[in-house]
């Protein structure tokens, strides 16, 4: 491989991210992160989730970005025309359960393109949904702050 | 900023990933999942975590990946000297009991460097530490599995 012939001295970085923030953002196909953040590798964490949530699996990532390996700012990076937004809990349980297979959306909305193979276990999972950019940025900032983080800026990203 | 002018074109860039599929890693400074898997924007979901698990967070992400934008395949990638083979639940617990502030790493292994401001709240927290990577990417791609995943390639990068 090419990248792995041209890694050379990047085998030697350290562990703890060089320029000490973390980056929490989506995992939309449409984002990276190292070009939008200017970031070389060693540079920073980057923890990414559908809808750059504060999830619990979120802040695990952050409390051992910042207690083990000295990240000091923490930035939650969420952006306008986010997949989250077109879709409920309701929506994706009900098509989940009666289809596995990927749905299709119209006008009309999303629909399963075969009805067979379904599973109710998504009725457990809280899909963390966005109905708010706004109030889901706050909502994600204040939730990281409650355990421990040091200092918190949200940065908007229109596509 | 120069990458927002030059991103052009790629703002009409549709919500599914061009090559469906879907990289579950770890939130490692040093990995640059774009340039490894050399990726453009559009291409792939990435979903990034300490140590690359197969959280639960990580399970709703996949879910909503393949439902719902149509990623076929799903690549769980780990790597040697990752960082969560470095502490255990309990090490972790007993420094945060202590304080919040970064701990120190030595040949004696991690240290407080000051005992002030400790929350016990980590009590709760498991976090997903890894004892041996053959194990944990085989659980991993496992747990993946049992909610549906369409299929699944494990790989290893070895820093």
């Amino acid at each position: 491989m090419v990248y792995a012939e041209s890694f050379g001295e990047k085998a030697n970085l350290p562990l703890p991210p060089g320029r000490k923030f973390a980056i929490l953002t989506c995992m939309d196909a449409r984002l990276d992160p190292a070009k939008y953040a200017g970031l070389a590798e060693g540079d920073a964490h980057v923890i990414r989730n559908a809808g750059g949530r504060a999830s619990d699996d979120a802040i695990r990532s952050l409390v051992i970005s910042h207690k083990l390996l000295a990240t000091a700012e923490w930035f939650v990076i969420h952006y306008t025309d986010c997949g989250m937004e077109y879709f409920t809990n309701e929506i994706i349980r009900g098509l989940l359960a009666k289809s596995l297979a990927t749905a299709t959306v119209d006008e009309n909305g999303w629909r399963n393109v075969t009805e067979e193979g379904g599973s109710e276990e998504a009725g457990n999972i809280s899909f963390l949904t966005i109905k708010n950019q706004a109030e889901s940025i706050t909502a994600s900032a204040y939730k990281a702050t409650s355990v421990g983080a040091r200092i918190h800026t949200c940065v908007w990203i229109y596509l």
